[in-house]
């Protein structure tokens, strides 16, 4: 896989090499995505960050991503777009915008526009997210999390043991990790959902294929005894035909310290792609695990920086100029990371 | 003309040596847009990019072009200004966003209300669109494109053939465009619009009286044969009673590729201020233009952001000083422009 | 007061040595604010401008003062974070959030709010106004403008002479700069509101406790002859159950400039926390006083920047390093400030 000005629409392109590929280059970003370095590589490059769809934290992380490499950002946060009202279509806009920009991060609520966009525009596109298709750099990052925490437990993600908890039906990063582990070897997968919303089929069949073992349940505590990883998702409420009917499976699947302490091994690492559902009825993963050292969320919301600083300096063709253009931080930092 | 500290409200004060010295500087602009060059001569500076109306493309060409000399941009993106719900003045308002930056850029709804403000304000401003008043970038950026594109032909602005097509009456970019032609010479204008949606008459009658040729019709087949530009615009539904009445006048005029061979000489460049409505019932220019090299309009879009250089150049006195300010594009760039 | 890595999230735990320092550096931060050098000291460190309620002024204010010591922004306009809609605690958000910049500026509807945020925060947090609770930096700059005020009269705040005029039960802002006041000697307050609107009764004891003067009233022109600052505030009326209900206290104290010239001293100064109220049925401070250049109220806006510059220096240690990354303004600056 060529990364140099090239679009990143889908985890589908990704081997095993390419993704490798990234993940070094995401190492090589932690001293500057922590501050301990600044670097002005894209100093003058602009990325259009433009999101169709609201999400903030995913919009500020590829801001802040490109901030730390020296650039600046442009960018929308809605569908303020009077321009598609008027009847302009997204190759219209796509040739328009990337007149702009060095780069453009997209989401946009429609699936397949993302793709739709960029082979109208004239700069690469990063896809963040176009409704419930793709989401590439979440899928990415949540498995540069877990090659990171196994690894400090002297594993890898070749004999991985996983537990994918929750809503696995509608959650769309759970299917696009299972996507990417089919690159990898050995590998146990323990779904665990209410049975009308576990993993589409097709995805078992394909983790099945290449080898790994699949254990369907819609018991948790059993099924989390044994995996280096917990991974658990939100019930994806805004895909019910109405809140009543999430509510049938909101808190089916709770973890809480008292639980982890029983049934987990030492140091299984608790995942989750956020946001979690902290109200009542839901709370998927409890509050009381916040100071659990194995809680890994918002280790994997940081890794979400130094995976798009990672794409950007792959597709600006910079990896190998980043430390070239580094400087001192003489401002406090300490204590954040 | 002074550029130096001057507010851009209106294109009333440009005589044509003034043009000549924007187009000069616009044209020194071309490396650094195209990103063969960098510049950081406006490092430090702040463009307060004050949008109270919603318009993605202009706002964004705007910080881009600020981003591109080096400067940083702040900008608010709406209406969302409580402070005029509080019953603020617009001379209080003024007073208090031109401490924050250097230069403003502003659109706002309202007619006059950009004029106004520059009045209270204390550092110069842009006018980016009041109501249907006046958007001088655009009506420079019109000109600059069809001064660039002719000119690859061997022609000039004096003497030019150029066709406006479609809605004449609430066409904001026609209107200011006829006016800036009024500064050129032995120019023929062929108006083509619905009798109801007509070009008024004494914009008609001022290019007459400088001896322009003005023809008006309409049908468009017959007017487009003899033309260097064929400028096409949408139908302003916004500006009608309702969409039913804007339907009437919608898909009157359309070219496309088939029209284009049998009619128009060879190399006519097409124009259109965007959006264009691509919608079936309109389509003013068809899809099937999209390949034709005469087809300019993104080229005209693109030149949106020299345009803005040019005049933030100009009004903050740092032509000269951009190229001593210039450095290397470290990152990937190919293909764009 | 420790200032490096810390939250700034009340005024409460300022005692007047901490003030004088914080003025101190707004003082060292003038040439910076006013154009006459520019500083790269924050060059690759990132503001979290994350305003959960809309403020244009105050958000730009925040941006703009970090932009001017080098730093690029990241920001959030409103509350568009469907985060919170799924359910998202403050805390996630929070740790979050935290991982994408070096500092946070927050404005959010709720009460407590950004203290609750600053506790799960990794970086320091500065509150930019949470409800009808604290808006320190505005506090802060009040205090800062009276001093520069009075300083050019000759005078200091031990023995200032104010009159806070308006809404004294709603305003946030008067409530704060009496706590301010507690800190210094001798001065004497007169309070001029509608009986419905008077000072808190525990602040007015507060003030009186340290041995200042208070004198309460519900007329202006006996009560504004001998003052050095008189402190003007809209009716705050989103604090009212109806429109109507504001309406009936609207328009009861407005200084213009012919009681400003037969009441007050030469020199008293006007100041206003803004927006004030223009409307014909407001005007608690009239357009008639804009060319008096006793009033203060854009010079206080201004004040507003030197602020948050020094809040920044000092939070990020960066106050003895801010020279050192100096470099010249090569762009039109001149007659602004």
């Amino acid at each position: 896989m060529e990364f140099q000005g090239s679009h990143i629409l889908s985890i589908e392109p990704f081997e095993r090499g390419d993704i490798e590929a990234v993940f070094d280059v995401a190492d090589r970003m932690a001293p500057y995505a922590h501050r301990r370095k600044a670097t002005r590589v894209l100093e003058g490059a602009i990325l259009g960050n433009m999101f169709f769809e609201p999400s903030t934290r995913t919009r500020v992380s590829f801001g802040c991503a490109f901030n730390l490499l020296g650039g600046d950002v442009r960018e929308t946060t809605g569908l303020q777009n009077s321009a598609l009202a008027k009847g302009e279509s997204l190759y219209d806009t796509a040739r328009v915008l990337s007149g702009y920009s060095d780069v453009i991060a997209m989401r946009h609520p429609q699936e397949g526009s993302v793709a739709e966009f960029a082979v109208a525009s004239r700069v690469p596109v990063i896809n963040g997210g176009d409704g419930s298709n793709e989401h590439p750099t979440q899928a990415l990052l949540d498995l540069y999390t877990i090659r990171k925490e196994i690894q400090s437990k002297g594993k890898t993600v070749d004999g991985l043991r996983i537990a994918m908890i929750g809503d696995l039906k509608y959650g769309r990063t759970v299917h696009s990790l299972c996507k990417l582990l089919r690159l990898y070897k050995n590998i146990k997968i323990v779904l665990i959902s209410p049975k009308e919303l576990m993993m589409p089929g097709e995805l078992v069949e394909s983790l099945r294929e290449v080898g790994h073992e699949v254990i369907i349940s819609d018991h948790l505590e059993d099924n989390i005894q044994h995996v280096d990883i917990a991974y658990s998702t939100r019930i994806q409420e805004e895909r019910f035909s109405s809140p009543e009917e999430a509510d049938l499976y909101r808190g089916r699947f709770r973890l809480n310290q008292a639980i982890y302490t029983q049934f987990c091994e030492p140091n299984t690492v608790i995942m989750h792609p956020l946001p979690r559902d902290s109200r009542s009825a839901a709370r998927e993963l409890d509050d009381d695990l916040n100071e659990n050292p194995n809680l890994a969320i918002f280790r994997q919301a940081d890794n979400g920086v130094l995976m798009r600083m990672a794409l950007f300096a792959l597709i600006l063709d910079v990896v190998e100029q980043v430390d070239k253009y580094a400087r001192d931080v003489p401002w406090y930092t300490s204590g954040r990371f």
